[in-house]
């Protein structure tokens, strides 16, 4: 079976499709960690830097700081398609460790001291090391690890687990987003508004996240990312919609709430982190707009299926895809959660058949690293899902 | 004083400023007829139409529809600064507002028969016409005409006069948006999606609309106008929010929920309608969104101006800068209203000053048209407005 719990090896991918070995797996295959490694060596330098920020070479860990991050453990979802991945560099995953907790805790004061642990469970860093293997420099991943953070922040605080609620949420959201998307007004209210973005920890979150992103970003990936966030936003707005009726959306719809309420924003940064840019005119292209869609609705879907007995857990009914299948398709919790798998395997087989079709199409150097990074941080999210048993744990179906 | 209510002729425009002369009001002032006509005639031939949606010409109008369009009358808010239009070309208007009547009731049933008087009461036509003079055909205009309504038909079905709750709209607003920013998902789940674009005048309007949309546009400009159209949804959804708990917003925030709540998706397609695209490099410059931000915002709250009367005499508390300022500033109505139209001057007086900073920058051919396309769509949506006596009246203040 293709879809098999031991992830196929590169050389035993279903069926020959050199377009995609070729662009989604690299010459060597991904497996390997040498490709990696010898990928991010053989960059060229990143462009002067433009900010004291970017001059200074990471510190050596200090002694007392902090604990070696744990080996990567956890299991796969048996029949889940995906593909393993090289351990993260320990170094640069205990830098931007270091690095982000400084920025959450002390620059942005996004989480109060108490919640380390908590901070720590979430291994942003590891995260984001594995998902970005192409940054040029320590400083390119926290540009990413800094805005995943935040989306987290504002994620926790307005929509889930610390305070958040339906009511309100779209004012809440709205006013955040003036953090990523300014307000152009009058003298006399501007103060007002700028004095907002420091107010509360969503929001200095954001602002402080995104002064950093737009040091490296062009104007055009900005305004990708802030169209993303809006996107974003607006899938956290239906699903509130629905939690405030107890409403179960059909399947359809929550796959549609699902594509806005989506890690999209994360892997479409990939060019900016690995400090390229995938010109405007190519992102924009229907076929890369699919790509980008079908890889994001994987991801997501992912966390859906790994997050199952989380969710389970917390108060009230969370809705993820296990949990809609089952109500809406009359189906046992067990055969809901196999189903949703399968739907996670579709979306990844036809987001890397999309792929293909496009790097082939188009076989521009920045489209194929991009369709290339998109496709890493895929496979980087799901290496941080398994590994994360801090967080998530499997239900007994099997 | 430079705001009077009478508006100046550009030759008495205050101060010298030849920049912004050049940009905003062309080299003969933008209250000459002659200009527009000649634009329109000078333009190059549209590109070959790819559809016979487009080579169909115009036909003439048929002898027992429509009623010929009233006059224009109205009066201009006094102390309100604006640019007075040429009366759009009537020809035109009397065809597109034959066009879009038989779209809107019978190709894409977005109104029943029944609301006719409703529709023609909009004058969307002469809207329309009058925001865009330089399109190079009708079936241009038609474009932006579609759009328009299909805008409108999801604020009146989702949102306000015709059954519209702030209960649920997060999943509404979303699901409609899937009209312009597709789903991609799994074989089994695409065909309830597909025919759930049928299912409601909304939904058809943004499918049938967008659709005609993407005939002409290019996939940039068409990922700025459902960017656009996340951030309007977005805004709406703000203001869902505080309708739901009956709260009353500072005045800055409802500005910023203003900025997103914004005519912004009207304007910024103005390249598509006039046969030419902006670059997506140019349109991301942190100076065109500020522009771009600041106009629409200036249309926005001439809306809440001439809207307030009509606003008023609705059920329930309808929030509009007026009675913002009042409830959070403690001013009379009349000192309120006052203070918003200053307010509006000021937006118009920063969209004119940073319009014309940007033309001077950067004065590439694009760049200027472009500013002049949102200028005139400026004027002439406060033309549409002061005109509109069918929907608006002014209130008693002087």
């Amino acid at each position: 079976m293709p879809d098999s719990g031991s992830p196929p090896l590169p050389s035993s991918l279903p069926g020959p499709n050199p377009a995609l070995e070729r662009i989604l797996r690299g010459p060597s295959g991904l497996g390997t960690a040498s490709l990696h490694l010898a990928r991010r060596e053989e960059l060229p330098e990143p462009p002067a830097p433009e900010t004291p920020e970017f001059e200074t070479p990471p510190a050596p860990p200090e002694p007392d700081t902090p604990e070696p991050e744990p080996a990567a453990e956890g299991n796969p979802i048996p029949g889940l398609y995906y593909h393993p991945i090289p351990e993260p560099d320990p170094a640069r995953v205990e830098e931007v460790s270091r690095r982000i907790k400084a920025w959450a805790v002390d620059e942005a004061q996004v989480y109060p001291p108490e919640w380390e642990d908590q901070f720590d469970g979430f291994s942003v860093g590891r995260y984001m090391v594995a998902c970005h293997p192409d940054a040029p420099t320590v400083e390119h991943v926290m540009i990413a690890t800094r805005l995943m953070v935040a989306e987290n922040a504002v994620d926790d605080c307005y929509c889930e687990d610390h305070g958040g609620s339906p009511i309100g949420l779209g004012s809440r959201l709205l006013l955040a987003h003036t953090a990523l998307d300014p307000l152009h007004t009058t003298e006399e209210y501007e103060p007002a508004w700028l004095e907002s973005l420091q107010s509360d920890a969503p929001r200095r979150a954001y602002r402080s996240a995104m002064a950093y992103f737009l040091e490296t970003a062009t104007p055009s990936q900005a305004d990708r990312y802030r169209h993303d966030m809006g996107r974003l936003h607006l899938g956290y707005l239906a699903e509130a919609a629905w939690a405030q009726t107890d409403h179960v959306p059909e399947v359809w719809e929550y796959l549609a709430m699902r594509q806005f309420n989506n890690f999209r924003p994360c892997p479409t940064i990939t060019d900016t982190i690995g400090g390229y840019e995938l010109p405007a005119d190519l992102h924009a292209q229907p076929a890369m707009q699919r790509v980008i869609a079908l890889a994001g609705n994987a991801t997501t879907i992912v966390n859906d299926l790994y997050s199952y007995t989380k969710e389970l857990k917390s108060p009230g009914t969370h809705l993820n895809l296990p949990v809609v299948i089952a109500e809406r398709e009359g189906l046992s919790e067990k055969d809901a959660y196999l189903k949703a798998v399968e739907v996670h395997n579709d979306l990844m087989h036809r987001f890397e058949a999309e792929a293909a079709a496009l790097a082939s199409d188009c076989p521009v150097p920045t489209v194929l690293r991009f369709l290339r990074g998109v496709a890493v941080w895929v496979d980087g999210n799901h290496y941080w899902h398994q590994t994360n048993t801090y967080r998530y744990s499997l239900p007994d179906f099997w």
